[in-house]
């Protein structure tokens, strides 16, 4: 089968390096158009990226001689799509929320559908805020969110917090089984690769946690619910529960994000070992539709006293697995857990492409 | 005013040393015996502590030539105390719970009263587990306790765990204000030397944390209800409020131990600008009788959106303040904050000695 | 290709649980046979390790219901290689060193040749210390060796220490290419995982660095010479050359052994450019043999400023290639540069691993 | 005695906060004027530093509401020496060099000394770099400085870069001993503060090493020379001697740099016993006219196999000793030791602060 040839905007952050990583090897996605800032416009990728690299050798030499664009402009992805180099865009901007808005806004006039890490527009009323096991029908606002704006091919979707990520698919597993989830607590212990590069000061988090991440509380708090809703009439509509208040840490770990979580249901309640069997039968359409990136199991349950740690289950089944344990009764709630995710593959470029995969398989793409 | 000699039980262990640093310069009280287990029993405390020794050296040199007992020998306690070298001792004992409760007894019995840092007596119902700004009147038991057991002049005394302290000071202050709290949910940030030493591998904590510490969830869950307890007849009752949810986790910290917490008060709610001034204004026993250990403000308020940190704020007044910060409304209970209290001091052998203060101003020791 | 079956001695420690790790899915080699100390024996391998695993789920789930056997009991091994589960064993054994001599002599003599990772035998004249890349010919005294001691099968083969493998192969190939080396000054920056598990207590080395670890200096500066040496008559014969000098530290880092070197050339020197020339183009019989778990390129050459670094570069080819870098002028010998190897793969149970394939590839296995 | 006024350029960032801490109780030296970049400019010091403290906060309070003056603005330096607020100024300025070497010398030329900490002026011929203890007798340039340059009251002193000073003491007594040290080789492992704030992001230095450090080898190579000079005529001669080489690594510790180091001598050589002599005795001009910051002891010698470390010996008497220990024959040159000293301290701010009161005690302040 021949590629789908794909963009990446904001190509030489982290993010944008972990989106080239990612693809290198994808069996439906191939690289060939990058985008960064205008200090990065005109460089070869490997010149662009050359001091500041994450990843693996190989990632840069394959696609080292990409000649990298200016993400601002769009005429030249516009050139780049008409030359069969760029049917969609990745995009992993990192500027002004108001910049991004209007540029992600802009690829899609043009028709070229974006595929967002950005928070920008997470809260605009017709574009999806996709985690592809959770809510994989907000997709199909697409057609309206076209229509609305007077698009034919070119579409946002976007993906939420990584900070979230550990434990909406169990929530959403315990949804599907008929559990009612009205309040949730969690506690984050969140990795430096969160904040992008150079990020976190090694001076503050040496021997060190920062009780702060600025404005991850109030997605942790606001997200899940646009997540949880439904697609209605011209817009997706929140779901009014659960009440969620969140804690956000800094740690001196690189990757991986933790999260104590407590919750309380409705009227039915679960036994532990129901909770454990919900979770480890949970599948959704990714893994029916067999997607590339889609783990074959999107939550492992993990028996030990001491997981999910960091460093020990981040990588599980290519970073995109979700990985809980100390499942028991809570003392003041009901159910009180441990989850942990990957938040640069799953939380960040490996849930873009499995959003992309999945409006592949939709029939969007 | 002439020293008070002490001994300290456990006098080579991490905790140990922290006694023996601490009171290094005392102004009550004088180290004049020290007690470990058979290993190194018969050393010079220079020579039993070389190759694994925390604090400066001058603590090493004051007291290097004290010959280190076996504490499984109470005879030679009794015999330091006759010689005048031993007029209570600061259990940091570290063996089986069992074996602690049998050997603290033992000294009690034979007129030498134990402030304890171990777990072993913490519910024993006629031992008071106290935190000198928290329930000093709980030390009033001891009258009781000496009666209960036939003993003169030996008691127990203990303090509670080291995870508990970064908030049962503010808790302490609101319900003196009036505010009743039902329910609360913490979770837990906490420094290696908690462990003690070797204590946590450093290759399960580099790059990670462990969402487990064995028995310090449920010591978080119930300690708290003994301390906000009364003394009832013959016995301390424990309070049945508030109820605890806690999650404890290991961090790449070497010492400082951070509390996340979400309150649920009573009928009466305080609003946040009051629960400010609360905390500012709280003094308790130890500030008014001006012990040497107790800190001026036992609870400093931070307005800082990222503090309190453990390296930056553990040291405050003698590592003997709690320093609280992220004081805002609760999204699901009444009231959020940040927590944090030095684990090996205030939480260990910082509070045994402001413990050991309090008894001698009320006439105890 | 039926694979071959092996055991592995102290399979449940770190070293151990890398060795089954790397077997998991090695073409040639089956693991079929686990020992480990008395209080393992008898228990399933995923028992025996439960709680101190450093490998992912499936390296334990695949030999999980193999029990694990007494390594103390040769007899055992005898038996299963009766029953064809062991043809050899790798030994990872981590008891005191006149125990691991005896031992791994009764295994060689019982005729099950033993490829060591302790370094009891490093220092025994007829048994070859092997970096396979840098003197497989060493292995040619096993002949000797079998008739010295009477063993018709059986014989012991093994590696040097972790600390000096990031520099032995760069040395191996400026000597191939002419030019001695007479002096060699290093210092090394090396892992916690060198030190085993629970090994180093993480209140010694978070915020922390020890300049000093037990024995490693002077294996640093004499293992080299015998390894350079050559088999003469019934012994392999110390080279007296490089003088050596070697400060070794503990670091932060959990796995990647980095070291700092000058060298000084006798008579004949190399430029830069042919110093990196000769390292970027050497290969040696491992390489030509094609062995499954050697690197392509044993020598990577980098050319950036700031590499290798531990994290980015110790995976580098299946974790078994030497990473080297600011390769220059020395202002005091000839010639400075970086080293960098992953010290429990290509310093352990990968260099053991490689071993084994080329004493297999020899004919000796 | 009233206090003399002094001023700290650049004093926001984390060397200038280091200064005005390390003054908060300086029995010579009080600040009363401080400046920063135009950013800070016109804000109270509590302010202009809200969000990167790096120190206790009486710090902050006791001279928060001092106005941050633009320190490229000389003329308010001289006002305020005019009005008696500033008799000289501690330098940390953090721009371009050239810059620096500008703003500098026109401080000095409008009649206000300048104590730097910047590397601007280091290789200024008639500028004594100085370190209190091994060279003082270089501040006698200062006359000299004043003719060439037309200056009556103001001058430039400089101190070396912080990564020499865990060995340049040790060196400068073991001369005073009569021991010539012809070759020097020295890996230095460094710690975060070093590259100030933010400095080195977290990203590259959890879990890993950076082999390299932008200019600091160089600088360790070449700046030792000046030291040992003589004032020959109107300027400073290097001395030629000892040859170095250098390999600077950043590790993942706050503050503390470790240098290992490997001395040949000349002709003359002395036993370790003799070298430990000459290192407890030392003592230099600083602790004979008994300077507020001078350590007691310039260099602490440490028996233990495994000292000195960053975390518990950076802080020695006042952070401003130097640790030295592993002192033992090299197997290639003469001696080997480990040295150890506080960077933003005795290696910045510390080290300033005694260069000026050694100026004083001169006179030249």
């Amino acid at each position: 089968m021949t590629k789908i040839p794909v963009g990446v905007l904001g190509a030489t952050g982290i993010v944008g390096q972990q989106y080239i990583a990612l693809l290198a090897d994808h069996p439906w996605f191939e690289v060939r158009y990058a985008a960064a800032s205008p200090r990065s416009a005109g460089k070869k990728y490997a010149e662009a990226t050359a001091g500041r690299r994450h990843f693996a050798d190989h990632v840069y030499t394959n696609i080292g001689d990409l000649v990298v664009r200016d993400a601002n402009d769009v005429s030249q992805a516009i050139a780049a799509a008409k030359a069969g180099d760029c049917a969609f865009v990745f995009s992993a901007l990192d500027m002004g929320k108001d910049e991004i808005r209007s540029l992600e806004e802009a690829y899609a006039a043009a028709g070229i559908p974006v595929v967002s890490n950005a928070s920008a527009h997470r809260w605009t009323a017709d574009v999806p805020m996709l985690i592809a096991e959770v809510n994989p029908d907000h997709a199909d606002i697409i057609p309206i969110q076209r229509k609305n704006r007077g698009w034919d091919k070119g579409f946002i979707a976007v993906k939420p917090n990584c900070s979230i990520q550990s434990y909406m698919t169990p929530i959403r597993a315990l949804l599907n089984a008929g559990y009612e989830v009205t309040r949730l607590m969690v506690t984050t212990l969140q990795a430096v690769s969160g904040a992008g590069y150079p990020g976190v000061p090694s001076l503050d988090i040496i021997d060190n946690i920062v009780p702060y991440i600025g404005g991850e509380e109030e997605k942790s708090e606001r997200e899940p619910l646009k997540i949880l809703g439904e697609v209605k009439g011209n817009a997706i509509e929140s779901a009014s529960l659960p009440r969620i208040s969140a804690f956000c840490n800094r740690t001196p770990v690189t990757d991986g994000h933790i999260a104590c979580i407590s919750l309380e249901f409705g009227a039915k309640k679960p036994s532990i070992e129901e909770v454990k069997g919900i979770w480890t039968a949970f599948t959704a359409l990714p893994q029916e539709l067999d997607l590339p990136m889609a783990p074959k199991r999107p939550i492992i349950v993990r028996e030990e006293a001491d997981r999910p740690q960091p460093r020990k289950d981040r990588d599980a089944d290519k970073a995109m697995a979700v990985s809980v344990g100390r499942i028991r009764p809570c003392n003041v709630f009901d159910l009180r857990f441990v989850g942990l995710s990957h938040n640069t593959v799953r939380g960040a470029a490996g849930g873009g492409i499995l959003n992309a995969e999945l409006l592949k398989a939709k029939g969007y793409l």
